[in-house]
């Protein structure tokens, strides 16, 4: 199943994407898609709606350096325990939604990954029963103000600027992501190309980790981490990640 | 004016505490006190209801070594430019919750501090308009597991654990806290003593930078940095931060 966010006439509203290529369509369902799924016997024809961001979570957490490979074009190792950082909500956009590049760096940095919508309240879960609090996935770009990062050691402002959370375009439900691949493409040029099959913390390790340090809320997300082949975006650039059962999330690049 | 935020009879409203010693009462508020506040007549004392944290930020961004003499007993120097980090809105308790010790650690700290509260969404905002966006103030500890600060290197989890963000006991509107005295006592001993004219970068300032990053909007805190004198808790404790013109903020420590 693939739950969308969308507006049309103004409205916000959760739907169940329905169909492929010119025949997608969006059954919108009552309230919101945590818990009981009841439609409203409304559709739209996917081409007129837009798609928000799938989830507004209360809260971003997000995972450094869990690709070998990535942790090493960085110039570090792949921590022992999973690094976690955050960010805002004000930093979540949807896919189509522009990226505003801030005045402030000069070195704007794709990162796509695949995300983790949670599904209900929990905390303290053990890894075999991580599965049960997952609502679906979706993809993410960990858009990041490389120099910042570095200036500022601490990562929440390179990382935190509005529209630097990139979800979308939609969340899959049902699906095995053990071993999906992960691209990024910048101008249709593919840039990064994993597998999440090489993800050093695997999600449900992930998700035992957090919740004994901090309480997951219906709509939090977690962003597992980046494959290596992470780089610079410019003004005018267009970045799409794409991941495998899931779909592709584009935005362009514009000035803030 | 007094904002709190109670519980009474298992419902949960905003009011405005009037009166001082004895006979202080909390005047019921209809809806919340981002905007004009209209009273309901509904009064309680103050004795007969729960504080809870008096407002539910959609992100807490805090401000990291903002008092020279902490910078220094940290081992490090003030940053030039503020330094800014994020506590997940699970963190968030009230006046008199308690703070949970995780197994995990083996060194929780006490950092009292004072916070703003933002009254209205917001970005950009220059330091010189940054009143207009302040509701008002309150005590806040920054509780950190110290030892995972140190391990991490991001703060995220070190200060993300649930019960880290003590704020309260209310938020105070219509002060001055250009100088006032901001300390935190330790079953009772005096264990940080600072005044906010020691802050390094002013409250207009953090307002400034922080929106030229994430937009804030009504009800985000910002804390502001910790005095020096930082140090552990133990499970027993009970840690009250102090703040001249707001109030106390008291917590015990409880084994999580």
């Amino acid at each position: 199943m693939r739950i969308a966010r969308y507006s049309v006439g103004g409205e916000v509203s959760f739907g169940i994407v329905e169909g492929t290529g010119d025949s997608i369509e969006i059954a919108e369902i009552a309230g919101h898609p945590f818990g009981a799924i009841e439609f409203t016997g409304v559709r739209h024809p996917l081409s007129r709606v837009r798609l928000l961001a799938p989830v507004l979570p209360s809260k971003v957490v997000a995972i450094g350096k869990n690709y070998a490979e990535h942790a090493s074009e960085m110039g570090g190792e792949v921590p022992e325990a999973p690094l976690l950082f955050l960010k805002p909500s004000t930093a979540v956009v949807g896919d189509g939604d522009p990226v505003a590049y801030p005045s402030s760096s000069t070195r704007v940095d794709y990162e796509g990954e695949l995300a983790v919508v949670i599904g209900r309240l929990c905390r303290e879960v053990p890894a075999s029963r991580a599965n049960d609090v997952i609502l679906g996935y979706t993809c993410a770009n960990d858009v990041t103000a490389r120099d910042q990062q570095a200036s500022d050691g601490q990562w929440s402002r390179a990382k935190g600027y509005d529209s630097f959370c990139p979800l979308g375009p939609w969340i899959a439900t049902g699906i095995d992501v053990a071993d999906v691949a992960v691209s990024t493409r910048l101008n249709g040029e593919v840039k990064q190309k994993g597998r999440t099959s090489q993800l050093v913390h695997k999600i449900p390790d992930l998700i035992a980790y957090i919740t004994t340090c901090m309480t997951l809320l219906p709509g939090d997300v977690i962003l597992t981490g980046t494959p290596a082949g992470v780089g610079p975006m410019q003004v005018g650039d267009e970045v799409t990640v794409e991941i495998e059962r899931i779909g592709q999330l584009r935005n362009p690049v514009v000035a803030r």
